[in-house]
């Protein structure tokens, strides 16, 4: 199955390409999903996880604390393309790991750095991509 | 609170100007989340609900009469706008709105027209809107 694993992988990589920008959806302690804006920065390739930097203080922390359940919806309405991921997400708090994703922008949102306990990671992994792309539509199961 | 609310509706509208492709997200039967893009039909404007047609045999349709609440996340990546509404969606096989809603671009999608017991609306009323435009970014409530 590794071969085929890899092939889908490859596939959603294609698909990602340019698409920097999410919509991070979490379960709310209200009973109601939220969403917000989130961006990959420009990361290098898709390889089964997604990360993103966030403040540890947040809400959409806290949502995945306590219900791992998440959705990333990338949408790009110049090429028509869409791109929806169901998964589970973590908060990883390793500082060799923020290190390794770290990149000087960031410091505009973050300003004490990867180093910083305020700053945590998100790692989403998604079980099922589905995408449309112009007429072409499916889904990917990844797990 | 009528006139705090006719503003609040107003700003929501001013702001789906022009965004009529979005992300409806609901709760799938295998506990995962699960999103496809919706087209509004360029509605005329938002009222407080957000309407879209269906086929009445779908997975989300299913997915909603099992459990309402759902969100819809639009995404402008040329303007740099999103806008995110939380709330909850029911299912409405009333023929005189399908036929008021009905635009003849549908029938590419639905060929049997409104009358169809195989076309539905899901109508979505939110009760939380959030906005990211530029810097300007924030929560209305509507409920």
């Amino acid at each position: 199955m590794a071969s085929q694993n890899t092939a889908s992988l490859k596939k959603v990589a294609d698909m990602m390409r340019d698409l920097d920008f999410c919509m991070l959806t979490t379960h709310a302690d209200d009973g109601q999903l939220r969403s917000r804006p989130m961006s990959n920065n420009g990361e290098v390739e898709f390889d089964g996880d997604v990360w993103f930097f966030s403040g540890a203080d947040t809400r959409k922390v806290a949502d995945i604390e306590t219900e791992a359940r998440v959705e990333l919806n990338y949408a790009d309405t110049q090429t028509f393309r869409f791109v929806s991921m169901s998964g589970t997400a973590t908060i990883v708090r390793d500082v060799d790991k923020k290190r390794e994703l770290w990149i000087d922008d960031l410091a505009r949102w973050f300003k004490d750095g990867p180093e910083s306990e305020d700053v945590v990671l998100i790692k989403v992994t998604p079980s099922v991509v589905a995408y449309w792309q112009g007429e072409d539509e499916g889904e990917i199961a990844l797990q």
